[in-house]
């Protein structure tokens, strides 16, 4: 089982703030943004008397709540094909136990959201990546490159849409590549729609917009990043395909049910406002507009733009991005302060890959960004192992 | 993946409910007693503004109070041996994941709880059952019994203590033959606690309570139970085992954290005042006293007497559980009313195992065990595959 490659520095920041160092936090995707206040209200004017277990698909009340949701994002399904799940972890995992087999393989495209490993581990399956690279702004690699990896032990494909930790939000037609690709494979499509609402140049075209694919589609949910509730830990395991659900539940039915109180919460968010995503939205692309200009204006930096998400990845002008990070935390200070980010080697399948590169999660406001992009400008200037 | 033994006849409730037939549900395990006041309080009354992901390990400040509740049980642990999981079942889904290859086996006392069996598929272990029998209450089976089946595939046995689904309560004689067999094989125990206060002639001899055997044991645990808090999703995993901890850190890891909302309800329940076990305890146990009785009472019907949790055994004059209780729900009603019952076949690894035996679970109160009973005692005068 591979550590988390996001929460390996820990340590590290700890010291530094015990040393009196502000640490600001862009290594990890928890957003600053407040939950809305409806949405933990719903669960402190809650008046049940016994905390029961939920079907294990979750209530009934919030599954026919999320067909409201879903329709409001073009993605029409009964509640019976949704299972709620704890977090969108748990559909991950969901996903690998009864669509593979230990030993079977899924193709992810490079850099992928480190935790899939993880999850792979536990199902006894090999992730097999494909390299997407910074240069067209981690753009889906050509479908030739997923040819020639597809063995008879590929059941699976999955993408992150918007993506973690690139940023990058697949356009309708590299959906529609891959669904040409699933189809000729009879590969399943898990399609991870965590940060469906974050993108700012055009809507996201979700794996549900794919016509002619009920029954390879996943969509793999969370209301963690969509409402500012990461810890609630509510996902969803969304399918059109009927097998798939009924296996499905036999894992939903063994870890009993989903929590109880934060389904409350998600069940509230459908209701919020027409305009909440816009607000948040309009916040985040700020925050990615002056965090892409702050890098691109260093010496030696190139971050594409990304379309969606709040994560940027960045190629920086130094050795190594493991040594680099660890050492803002270990050696650097810059007015008291420094910056914790997420070198990208963990992110890449690949060895060697992504030694040059960071993510930036974009989750601290506008001027706390530009503190940290001062540490890092500053940093590169220092850093021993830089490349200019 | 089985399916769940409990839940494969709730099919056949709902259709009896549309009849208009009440159904007195002893078959799961979900308490009719109220979760606590305070409990639930604590997270309507909290005032935090972001819902975040918590520390993996669950938040520091539950588990230093969760020292002190363990200390009140006599077991002495330090806050950093606690990982704070997503019910008990994710702690028994850790352990597997952690201490075990795919094709190790680990064995299980049987009858047990049936999603023990998903896990394993889950973790890819091969669950090996031995046989305890209702003659002597589903007593320890002979240390020989477990020495038989020992291979150098062998790494961990499993006990429920109080039992799930017996009832039965491990005495301290058979915990310390228990750690001879472990320290001889050098095996873990994975002792599932989820009923620890739920005992009604002696007290619980936990595996904590064991000595020399601290790299070995795993508690699992969960507030589910003991707190009426089942919807909660919050349990633990509590070992000394530093390497153990440190690696199933990583599965923490990969998850992110566990549900938020319930750390708070489960932090407060430690402050519950000490008598509240008292009263619960004297509920279950005069629903113990009453479902025992009625059930010896019924001709060709054997029930012993469960030394804790709120289950009972009962072996029924009938040819097959399945289809008696499938039976109770489709073609029987006593009064307007039905009951239903786990068949005990899905507890037993053994095939053919427990077709004459079903587990009573006592959580609804007194008058409606009586009318329930009332039910299966006629029941069991129509039941066309009666055996006497």
């Amino acid at each position: 089982m591979p550590a988390s490659p996001i929460r390996k520095l820990v340590p590290y920041a700890e010291a530094a703030k015990k040393k009196g160092i502000h640490v600001y936090h862009l290594n990890i995707g928890q957003p600053d943004i407040e939950t809305p206040k409806m949405v933990l209200d719903a669960v402190r004017n809650s008046n049940f008397t016994i905390l029961e277990y939920s079907h294990s698909a979750g209530n009934e009340s919030y599954r026919k709540k999320l067909v409201k949701y879903y329709q409001s994002v073009g993605i029409n399904i009964h509640y019976n094909q949704i299972i709620i799940t704890t977090g969108g972890s748990e559909a991950i995992l969901f996903g690998f136990m009864t669509c593979l087999d230990a030993g079977d393989e899924v193709i992810i495209p490079e850099p992928f959201y480190a935790n899939y490993n993880g999850f792979a581990v536990e199902a006894g399956v090999k992730v097999v990546p494909i390299t997407s690279h910074i240069e067209n702004g981690f753009a889906l690699p050509p479908i030739q490159d997923f040819e020639k990896v597809i063995t008879p032990r590929t059941k699976a494909i999955v993408i992150c849409n918007p993506n973690n930790p690139t940023g990058y939000s697949y356009s309708e037609a590299e959906m529609q590549q891959i669904k040409e690709l699933i189809l000729k494979h009879n590969l399943y499509l898990f399609s991870d729609e965590a940060y469906r609402e974050f993108t700012y140049e055009e809507k996201q075209f979700s794996a549900g917009h794919l016509e002619g694919v009920d029954d390879n589609v996943v969509i793999m949910d969370t209301i963690s990043k969509r409402y500012s509730a990461c810890g609630g830990r509510i996902g969803a395991f969304v399918t059109k395909n009927k097998a798939l659900l009924d296996a499905t539940m036999k894992f939903a039915q063994a870890r009993l049910s989903p929590p109880g109180f934060a389904q409350i919460a998600g069940e509230a968010a459908v209701d919020l406002p027409a305009d909440y995503f816009d607000t948040t939205k309009a916040e985040y692309k700020s925050r990615r507009d002056l965090i892409v200009s702050r890098l691109n204006a260093m010496k030696g930096v190139f971050c594409p733009n990304p379309g969606g998400a709040f994560y940027a990845m960045a190629k920086l002008p130094i050795d190594d991005s493991d040594t680099f990070c660890q050492w803002l935390l270990e050696s650097f200070e810059y007015g008291g302060a420094t910056v914790m980010l997420a070198p990208a080697t963990g992110f890449y399948g690949t060895p060697g890959l992504g030694k040059q590169e960071v993510r930036l999660a974009y989750v601290l406001n506008l001027s706390a960004i530009d503190a940290a992009m001062d540490c890092l400008q500053n940093a590169l200037k220092q850093y021993p192992g830089r490349t200019i």
